[in-house]
């Protein structure tokens, strides 16, 4: 076994592989000539070695225990994984232990397979301009989370963010497709989103009606060109969306930018992890500060708030804003914001499974910072001196600590970015490490990952049925572990088996650019759907002998039904400068035999599943024949599915 | 081992396993009431089977042998996979016997996350309509094959096709990404498509010069609202563009519909297999005759009547065409044209390694008809009867028969649609049996897959170094073998090993919707760049000092350069009504250190390489702050990565 598995955390990292890992890490710092380090940060000296090219590490190779962690044909995964795509602007759905790719869900994206951003109906969730084409078709999915009842995943829906645009989007996991996109006003990066898992204040309701998502980036409020240059008018909002109507609930304004998010499992709390606190404009200053911090919202009481009437408006939108920055909430009795001090620009905020402790990591500082949750609320209660009291350890875990998942044993496990690896440590001897036992050792094991990871987690992590099987390594660059396919890598998901004492590298998937986060969900609490239900179409053609055109003026309406071999109508005739609307059944209703009707020339193609209605509409802007074909293979006589559209001049 | 691999071709089909796969295959034939059969179909009577919902059939297993083909973390696959994407317009590269997905070559599609269908750079190769906008976005890869040279590939260039809006685009190999895509004129449905291997009259151009390209649909001549419903005056064109250039060089017409592409290994003829010679624009009529044809083409005839000015034009294009209906082609010996007869509406037609035979499946017809090269040459020199001459063989090999790939050992494997097997057959034996000898057994193994395979094709099965190691079957149904992820199934790759006697199913790979074809190619034929030239790119800033904003009127030029963790400047301001160019710079000379650049609300995004210079064009039309950030995880300074757009009211 040559991959190299440390368990004793005092042994220095190899030298020559940080050499190797730093030409990517380190780059900007070492080559970019600025005087930025990190902050207590021992292992500076060696970090910051000069910049050489990347050569190629040596292929590392494992012999044992493989064929166990294997799908073989005709086996099913235990978990689905489902992932953001970054800014691919999708939704992936993997298969583990196997890493097969079980689906990509068009969201921001535009995707011509399925049709997503090119149907009628697509095009009404992502929203279109006054000319009624697609408002967006880029996207940037940071981070899904799923619905929650009793603390686990009920199998509803999925939520995921787009930062780009500052939109969040549903997911039903019926039938893995988008249903909903919201777009959040006077927020910019919108990056940190997730549900919450019990209301606040009627313990009663015990799942999901909230999504929080934290924005990054501070801007004018609001941003329509006034106070441009002048950053202290700048500001960023904390956003609630109502998981039923995708309605914005309600807005909390904040000192400094917010990364990731996290709620607590009895509803009483969500938080986010700080970065530029200074509200710098400028890369260094967003560096300045040796601390920034880990912002808390007491919801009941920002909801008491916006019931109260204790609101403004920004600009044209209707959504309360409440004020959460320090400067409103000086006093803990009545403040609906808790700023808990965390070491320099951290990255990621994690709860642990049993609900007691936040994990929030240090990116610049190679620490993590574990907050307990009682202590917060006694903060709020009035009882902590400081918001800092709330931090009950923050152990020296290694270098750039990004997101931490957790076993459900009290071991958590962190990303090191810089370190290329991850770490094992345990909660409880952190703890009594932190309030000054020397015999406690927070470190439990150490694992190389190739390379540079930026989100891990866990099977289950994020619920209270963490069953510590397996942790996932989405890695930020695979340089030399692949088959070379050009400039543009693909990324590195490796699977982890953590259900031992030491932590065993099992498997090394590839994933399309660029997965950021991912939940992995038992395949027992997902339920899907794999035919529709016609009835839930009210533009359906329930029968072939339906099929048939109709004309209003300039509009026509194309009624068409799909049934292998055959398209409804044989041939349908238009006249240049109609407008044309296409509404297509599939009357089939075995599972898998889905339909696609592409129609050359006029850029039209989309798919419909069993018992599901599309339709799209377009200009007949040019004579001809044109032959719409079925474009998913569904039939042995496929090629011969056709419909002739004939446009006349 | 449960699957079943059947050695004695005269065992029965297992009849349940037919009946849950034929809920799929047959669900038209038997549900529409139409009176179509399969020709010469021994199991018409158990195929015809009453279609009902499907079931979920038992998960297989197999016990033996699965370790040997997984690729270990850090291990490398030996193979690369370069795979059509069907509709999802795309290519994709996976690797063998892994099954990794190593990237998504955006080719007919947007990727929003390479920025695909958004830089001012692939907009220019995709093509814009008069407003600037792209004019198509969607595509329907079906078949991907590479330059030759010597037989074997040269590594230097990928080809594909789009069915929906018949164009060819054509891929780089070192970089993995598309230079050029060109229209075809006055065709429609462009299916089939194959490289040249040598020059038809300078044997000593010994590589690949030319692409051909089959179309499917025929339409008027031209397609501008005249003859609508004259099917009569309905053509198909073959075409031949100039590989280096990627121009038109010359067109052929017809008779028939023309399905895949083969090309000889002595460059002198190129094929493909037709449907439809019956000219019907309806189902049943394309379906009348019980024999259609596999045509081929006399490439220094045709070329020499082009020379001399035999042709015509078509509409407002300019390429030259020439007549190779039958009509026209009367004389073998002055024959541009040869139609081979083959049974009922075949299906693909591949060449053998060693060049000498042709196999065209049957589709309709349980059999694969093997067409001598040399016979078809011999057609064409007057000293052939008939065309139908050429064929040496037509052995009955199962239902369904589509695609033949080859060994390289005198044996082809053919996928069986609708019994969802794959069959292997012994060319000599085959050839034996036609001439008589009843000793003779052409089918020598057959393999369940699941369910119902299109594509099939073997480890550097389309030249002349064909390997005989692996078999893949891209199946259109995976049903019940992954975790249900709602309608819409992901489609399957079974990874067979070829390498001894007995075929063995030894993967299930996933692929996402909906791969045509794909070729199979060494490693070693793949020599790729890591990192760009600076000097390829004009519009590049070569040092982060030169970083400016350029104004002409109301247009303005930002040169911006990207090095980890910085962006070259750190504001930069517009005006409203600007029209704004970005030209972006990746400074960064690390291997793997790609940089994203996104605009807020500007419906922007793209991403550049190492060493890569790109551009956007946009109209500064909403006033305001926006914070342009780097999208592509790059640094542990990667968040604090960003640049302010201000643009003034």
């Amino acid at each position: 076994m040559e991959e190299k598995n440390k368990s004793d955390k005092s042994t220095p990292i190899n030298a020559e592989r940080r050499k190797f890992l730093n030409t990517a890490a380190f780059v900007g710092l070492a080559g970019a000539g600025l005087s930025v380090g990190l902050s207590s940060c021992k292992k500076t000296e060696e970090a910051a070695k000069p910049v050489s090219a990347a050569g190629n590490a040596p292929a590392t190779t494992m012999a044992s225990e493989f064929g166990k962690y294997e799908v073989p044909p005709g086996k099913l995964d235990d978990y689905y994984m489902f992932s953001s795509g970054g800014h691919s602007g999708d939704v992936r759905i993997y298969g583990l232990p196997s890493g097969r790719t079980l689906k990509q869900i068009p969201v921001f994206n535009m995707d011509c397979m399925v049709g997503w951003g090119i149907t009628n109906e697509s095009k009404a969730i992502i929203g279109t301009k006054p000319d009624g084409s697609v408002k967006y078709n880029t996207g940037d999915t940071h981070h899904v989370h799923g619905s929650y009842v009793d603390g686990t995943y009920d199998g509803k829906y999925m939520w995921t963010n787009d930062k780009i645009h500052g939109r969040i989007a549903r997911i039903r996991m019926d039938t893995m497709e988008c249903d909903k996109i919201t777009e959040l006003p006077n927020i910019q990066g919108f990056h940190g989103i997730f549900t919450d898992k019990r209301d606040p204040v009627d313990q009663s309701i015990n799942h999901t009606t909230r999504v929080f998502c934290g924005s990054e980036f501070h801007i004018p409020h609001p941003n329509d060109g006034r106070d441009l240059n002048d950053p202290s008018k700048y500001g960023c909002l904390f956003t609630c969306v109502d998981s039923e109507t995708m309605e914005v609930r309600w807005q909390c304004k904040v000192d400094g930018n917010m990364d990731l998010t996290a709620t607590s499992y009895d509803g009483k709390l969500a938080c986010s992890n700080q970065y530029n606190t200074e509200n710098g404009v400028h890369y260094e200053d967003m560096m300045a500060a040796e601390r920034d911090a880990c912002v808390f919202f007491n919801i009941a009481r920002i909801e008491a708030a916006v019931k109260a009437g204790k609101t403004y408006t920004i600009g044209d939108s209707k959504v309360p804003v409440v004020d959460g920055t320090s400067a409103a909430n000086q006093d803990p009795k009545t403040s609906l914001t808790c700023y808990v001090p965390v070491p320099k620009n951290p990255h990621g905020v994690n709860i642990s499974p049993d609900g007691k402790y936040y994990a929030c990591s240090g990116k610049l500082s190679p620490t993590a910072t574990l907050i307990e949750h009682s202590l917060v609320l006694k903060w709020f209660d009035g009882e902590l001196k400081t918001a800092r009291d709330a931090v009950v350890a923050e152990p020296e875990i290694g270098l750039g600590p990004l997101h931490t998942g957790f076993d459900g044993r009290g071991n958590a496990y962190t990303t090191l970015f810089l370190d290329s690896q991850i770490v094992k440590w345990n909660l409880d001897a952190a703890i009594k490490s932190f309030k000054g036992d020397k015999s406690a050792k927070p470190v439990v094991d150490r694992i190389d990952v190739t390379y540079q990871p930026g989100h891990g987690f866990t099977s289950m992590g994020e619920t209270k049925e963490a069953d510590g099987k397996f942790f996932i390594s989405d890695n930020k660059f695979s340089k030399d572990r692949f088959l070379p396919v050009g400039p543009l890598h693909p990324e590195s998901a490796q699977l982890i088996d953590i259900s031992g004492d030491k932590m065993k590298l099992v498997a090394d998937h590839t994933t399309y650019s660029e997965p950021h986060d991912a939940i992995v969900v038992r395949r027992d609490r997902v339920k899907t759907r794999q035919v529709y239900n016609l009835d839930d179409f009210p533009l359906a053609t329930k029968d072939a002998k339906d099929c048939r055109v109709e004309r209003k003026g300039n509009k026509v309406t194309v009624h068409l039904t799909s049934q292998a071999p055959t398209i409804g109508l044989r041939e349908f005739t238009v006249k240049r400068g109609d407008e044309v609307t296409i509404i297509l059944t599939n009357l089939d209703k075995v599972e898998d035999l889905t339909h696609g009707f592409a129609v050359p020339k006029y850029n039209i193609n989309f798919i419909v599943n069993p018992q599901e209605t599309k339709s799209v509409t377009f200009k007949a802007d040019k004579p001809g024949v044109y032959w719409c074909y079925c474009s998913h293979f569904c039939h042995a006589l496929h090629l011969e599915m056709r419909s002739r559209m004939l446009v006349e001049a």
